[in-house]
């Protein structure tokens, strides 16, 4: 008996079909019967979430290009680097306290810290700790912050339960390829509306890696994916205040949870991402199946990925780049600015628009900021989004000079600058792509002084130094936990 | 100096401009130069969030109507009992043994269990067991469930930390009051395109009604519903699968989880459920603000709440009750029926529309067999929605004679029935109101023998009797928390 289903695209209103995208679960034989009403029903997509699942199941570490695990271990060395950094912050020292009555039995620990806690809570709060400076890696074509949610899963995981570097950067890349083709399939309209995709897509990403480690069935990840796709995590609204790096953490644990169910045979949905009222069209209105399923094992997302040389978004690192180029090379002070003209490419303002911030954290979210400091101090990193630089009397006078203009002809990773001195002299600079990107990227010299800068008066520098030899070895480490345990306080 | 802010809508397709919503966050003196190429602003929201959040923080059990409260006590005994119910089905046993390991100290019990975990699991296992039959409580303007995040979370709480009955039952009517609400704010869209709304709004009910008990100040709460609008569970398409019990169970936890660190001053936006990329933007394309603001203290969705007589989606209701009434009076049996015609809203094959389920999940999600069951069985209970009632031979071949027809006049809550017998009679029935809704509510006493179904076999009958009448007086303990303990197996 043919099955009577009505098409509920045909009783919505034209904002639901768009919402509803590809009518993934409905065949096209089980179309509605008033085809004008209907619209033409897209390609049914292929089985996305088993496809992804079987390739996280069986992709092997010796099957990884030596650059991909390169930039594998850079991933890794970064996200430890910024955990560490993130460690004493106020966020991580209220989170801590509020997890603690509740945590189970200390099986992985905090980097720069003394405490521990189960592994759920501990990846957690590794993964709030790695984006508090908002200085942590980004995959550029998506804005996912790869290593949060999916390097606090598996280092927790990889602590509790011995597994050798080789798995682990395996799982790491996979989690990353995971999270950034998941992204890839619904950016951009996915992230502009408002979801923080770093912990919507993330999840995926840490769900795909523990579950590496674990050995999951295909099955078995096939599930994991589908209770990864049930917890989303994050909103752009919460941007500014400690709800955002709330985000990768929250991701994290929740794709371990995901996982850890999975292995027992907690049951999910076997379409998750790609069904009709699945992950992909729930949540977006784009969703491009082949940049989940295409080119598996030989295009990496992971090797995309890169790393700030400055603790803010990565929309102001064009500008911030350029005015630390115009400063070094002319000597400027701020007296001596009369204003500071840009164009800059629409989500600059959007994202960062903040004209008069009231602390470090409001500051990475204020262009205004972002170029007035780093005029003054010649530099981006975290000292210069702190409190005490916000509230600075010069940084804050020169802010009000800084007038950036939308020009949609500006490419996100580009920005023209003039600075026009009271005398008046005017200096330009055009980027093109800023330092930090995938054209100009930081060298692993530079991840080191980065790291060394972050990890500063948390641990003593020899032990600093044994945490990154230890990243930088990590494919070939008998245990991969030792990393986390090297890089707690004593 | 003006914030030349963009407004982005106008950069974005339709879809997106719809998915986009009410520009909350966008002044109409910052809305887009170009007029023409935007579309018309709607209103700026209210304080949606800080209205929600005062609300709550300021209700008393005193000024609850008695009506109210002994909803809240029908609420409650109904969700204990579902709770028992699905303490021992595969579901749970799984889910504890994955999530035993983690653990935190034994400080909440498991209904119809002797494992002790930390709240925040106790919580998510109370928050599935509660849901596994889909047995539970439903505010029908929404479809959500809304006993199972918020009962979930603030009873473990109260084992926890000792809260009198009266400031149990304040708290979960402001629970439920705050889930419905906001789910009355975004349904229908929201829920159409795939969101579980039980999971994605009860988050928020979990996060306040917890919030209640611990005291939060009106910031702290407005930053416990932000932390709560980041953690949205669950998508539709996991239906028919243990995911869909882990979508209540998950927004226990995670509201629970919001409000311990809010209670900590873990900050968030101050507008996440109205601002232009918060909540309600983002995740549906309708936002009624007035439905979450509007007669608060007076009218309340709490008193709506309807408890279910099959164990089921309340859609397959009508068409039950329409069985179970004309098998009752005309003695029919299986052999004797030709076929069964039915006239039922869209929603019912749209949501139940399995022709051939295989386990008794699937059987909650098929009318074909709940209608064959309900015909030969004369009940639809958990038991005829077991394993074994799916796979009854004569039930099976019942529901291949089952012909549903989607009928635009028939409204959800309505069916039509004719049973046509081999020998050439007809029986017909039209149900305006199928037994459970609020038209006809199941009273006190068939609560309770659903209750006592329920937890037959788990807990002993004098320890029933116990648990329930501790229910009834929920209001008068001195420790809310006794219901709990009162309710585990010895």
């Amino acid at each position: 008996m043919p099955v009577p289903t009505i098409d509920r695209r045909a009783l919505l209103g034209s904002a639901s079909l768009a919402l509803v995208g590809t009518g993934g679960a409905v065949a096209p034989a089980q179309a509605a019967p008033d085809a004008k009403a209907a619209p033409e029903p897209k390609a049914v997509p292929p089985e996305v979430t088993r496809i992804l699942a079987r390739y996280v199941v069986g992709a092997r570490y010796a099957d990884l290009p030596e650059t991909v695990r390169h930039e594998g271990a850079r991933t890794f060395l970064n996200w430890v680097g910024v955990a560490i950094g993130g460690s004493h912050h106020e966020t991580l020292d209220v989170a801590v306290s509020a997890l603690k009555p509740f945590s189970g039995p200390p099986q992985a620990g905090l980097f720069g810290r003394t405490e521990r806690f189960d592994i759920m809570n501990a990846a957690f709060l590794n993964g709030v700790s790695s984006h508090i400076f908002d200085y942590d890696d980004t995959h550029l074509k998506t804005v996912i912050h790869p290593a949060g949610p999916v390097a606090s899963a598996i280092l927790a995981y990889a602590e509790m339960n011995p597994v050798s570097g080789a798995d682990f950067l395996n799982a790491l890349v996979l989690g990353v390829e995971t999270e950034c083709r998941i992204g890839n399939a619904v950016y951009p309209n996915h992230y502009d509306v408002g979801w923080h995709i770093t912990g919507t897509a993330g999840v995926f990403g840490a769900a795909a890696a523990t579950g590496k480690l674990m050995g999951l069935t295909e099955q078995q990840m096939v599930w994991a994916l589908g209770l990864a796709a049930s917890q989303p995590v994050g909103l752009r609204e919460s941007f500014g205040s400690m709800n955002k790096s709330f985000n990768p953490g929250r991701a994290a644990s929740n794709g371990l949870f995901a996982a850890i169910l999975a292995s027992k045979n907690y049951t999910s949905s076997d379409g998750m991402i790609e069904a009709k009222r699945g992950w992909a069209n729930t949540i977006a209105t784009k969703q491009d199946w082949r940049e989940i399923t295409e080119g598996l094992g030989t295009r990496y997302e992971a090797a995309l990925n890169t790393y700030k040389p400055f603790a803010c978004g990565i929309v102001m690192h064009p500008a911030i780049d350029a005015a630390v180029q115009l400063r070094g090379e002319n000597h400027l002070t701020a007296d001596a600015i009369e204003r500071v003209d840009m164009k800059v490419h629409p989500l600059v303002l959007e994202l960062t628009g903040k004209t008069a911030p009231r602390s470090g954290l409001e500051g990475k979210f204020s262009i205004y900021h972002a170029v007035a400091v780093a005029l003054v101090e010649g530099a981006g990193g975290e000292k210069q989004f702190s409190d005490r630089a916000v509230a600075d009397p010069v940084i804050a006078a020169l802010r009000a000079r800084v007038k950036p203009v939308v020009d949609p002809a500006i490419r996100p990773e580009q920005v023209e600058m003039t600075v026009i001195l009271k005398d008046g002299r005017a200096f330009d600079r055009r980027i093109e792509h800023a330092i930090g990107s995938v054209e100009r990227p930081m060298s692993d010299a530079a991840l080191e002084t980065k790291f060394r800068d972050l990890a500063e008066g948390i641990l003593p520098e020899a032990q600093v130094r044994r945490v990154m030899d230890l990243c930088w070895r990590i494919g070939e480490l008998p245990n991969a936990g030792d990393v986390a345990r090297a890089g707690v306080q004593a």
